[in-house]
């Protein structure tokens, strides 16, 4: 009953990834975790949204990756979330697009300045791009090792991935995260959003500065933390 | 009855503000105000457009902001919607967004320069862009301040609410107004309209100049003031 | 009836010019002219495209500009209509918008590049831009002064109007026109559609010189002229 | 029978173009071939994408080019079709769009270099970009010689056509094919995303470097070739 729900919450997410243009094709994919039962629900691999059911989910083992249940075969981008699901214990989904700025900014290989409130709300800083991988990452468990780089990243840069729903992976694309797999994929719009608008403002001031420090705290201190007044509940 | 109207009518602009693509996620706001009744109705905090209804519409008294009547919490923007009421006597409603090319500008840190006609139908010269708040500024009633740092240029410009129907907050987004919500949200849309002709403009020709004086004064006056001779009234 | 069919064509061009986004808020209008009844029928001015219906379409005599038949005012752009219907004998309806790209070019002040043959396909050379209005033609007759100077440009630069199905006025934004108001709006589209290709390309490489003039010759004698072979009538 | 699906599919993938706004207007085209039978099915000339069925695809010879079966002319651009049917002898159709980003490549003549993961999945390396045709070629055979410069190239730089389902003609658009039509039109949309995405991110970093080559290889690899993970099949 509970993988039932799980199932039907992932599907939506990978259907509404679609319908709302943050990745086009087969490209793109969420999941979601039960970490009691320690399973992961995915995609399916190049399957189109557009026929994707419930059903369609695969459940695989948190812990191994191993199928559990799913007459098809997992999104082969299934060890990148299973490597992030377990470095950051409090998320509950992670959602990878190809979305049209947060792309652009990873193949660019910048970090997303924080240049207004919009991008404060969701992120306390610049949103973090990767390294490249190397050679011998790529020419081996290439997908676990796009996990393992953006958590590197987290740890050696001392970011929370609380304070921080998402990144750039250099060359690649954005991925997403958050509590549920729903709120992963707020977090994914939010990320395109906050990108679209750095694009535009560099467009228009290609060297403009971050938004003052105390701006940009007061305004993620408004949605999160202790001090939250922001929305209906705390 | 009068504020069942009101109600119904700032609940239609908040709706409008997302499904015409002003505002994404929760970003956003209108409120209409009743003068003689001295209330302010706006939309609540943190809600999704999609499930609001004029019933979720919170009033609260114009003078106190103190809540009147409503289930849920205001607008976290109430404050500044507030003061921009306070001190535009003409106005009957106000309607804050995130739009992109608008949002652009402010984060730009740019005022929005009248390069063309589509312009000189709706602002009276440049759109004005506030300052940057203070830390302290920020630390203290920070939603106020935002709102006195719009009259503040406006009084120190001499703006014209009726010329400017609009404004940019530096790193933040756009503020517009009306003489009725209804009216707010066109002034919204057509901001940002400038914004995007302008944008595209600059990236064409950077250096581009403004519409010479006496053609912004003409298409203005074609619509606004005792000359005027748009549309089917006067 | 055939002013029924007239208004009809007329009104369903207006509604297009919105429902396609080639103008937004009540900005553009389109007209048609019966040449044999000496009759345009136009837009009511500043009247949202949703509300309007054939009957709302204004009858002025294409003569005089006098009002024959209709209970609204015509759009306020009707003068310069009238000019270009006078002049460009062959035409059979103008429409006017603000569409987003060719306005950019006209407030840029730069003429369309022929860059690729998408463009050569509907203009023999670079989509015309008029000099600006003097101070003296703005605050004269405007409307008719802005329709004057679309004439003197293709008096002074020898195009033909069937060569060159639309221009953009400097400041201002693009006017179409075709041997009905439906081709028109054809070419207003079309106008659109090489004015953004022109603005994605000079962003890409801003020195980019035109087409050969063979090739877009070519182009644009598959489509027009004693030897075209495009579509299923010659 | 086996006419009645391929003219069902091409007219599918034709309607595609429009709905996707991978072409306005009348612009773009879709074919189909049967090798069998030595027929081509393609588009007519010049209709509405709206206004058509599959009993409107004409059916041409795929070696002499003259109409077998069909009420209407074939589009214009039938030649250009014929030729690459004949010489890349693997695929099963071809779809010319003038979609905006790989257009305006086009038209700036610059080959699409590879700047991310998402071009890897599809292009084994740029999307090549023709030379501009001579005088002579344009003269002559025009769309014969569209095709030819395209074979041309694909065999000077020992190009496959597996490896590289579509190209830029310079000055013009983009071509795509596949092992059928409607693999053909993914190839299209795949091109313009990738195209898209190299616009952004030349417009953030205009002297971006390729992906590295191990990198590129390796997501070609996933989805192409013995060694593919990607997907349901292989």
């Amino acid at each position: 009953m509970k993988q039932e729900a799980l199932r039907k919450a992932v599907c939506k997410v990978n259907r509404d990834i679609f319908s709302t243009g943050l990745a086009a094709l087969t490209f793109g994919n969420a999941s979601g975790v039960d970490r009691d039962a320690g399973l992961l629900a995915i995609k399916p691999s190049g399957v189109d949204y557009g026929d994707m059911n419930p059903g369609d989910m695969v459940l695989v083992d948190a812990a191994t990756g191993a199928v559990v249940d799913g007459r098809l075969r997992p999104s082969s981008d299934t060890a990148t979330h299973l490597v992030l699901v377990r470095a950051f214990g409090g998320i509950g989904g992670v959602v990878h697009t190809h979305s049209r700025y947060a792309t652009a900014f990873a193949q660019a290989r910048k970090p997303i300045p924080c240049l207004g409130t919009t991008h404060a709300d969701y992120f306390r800083g610049p949103v973090p791009l990767t390294r490249m991988l190397t050679r011998d990452e790529v020419d081996g468990d290439y997908e676990t090792n796009t996990g393992r780089i953006i958590v590197e990243l987290f740890e050696k840069e001392s970011l929370d991935p609380d304070d921080f729903p998402g990144v750039l992976v250099a060359g690649h694309g954005p991925f997403a995260w958050g509590r549920s797999v729903a709120e992963a994929f707020d977090h994914a719009r939010a990320l395109e959003e906050v990108a679209r608008l750095a694009f535009d403002t560099l467009l228009l001031r290609p060297d403009q500065g971050s938004l003052p420090g105390f701006l940009a705290e007061k305004h993620f201190g408004r949605k999160h933390g202790a001090g939250a007044y922001y929305g209906q509940t705390r």
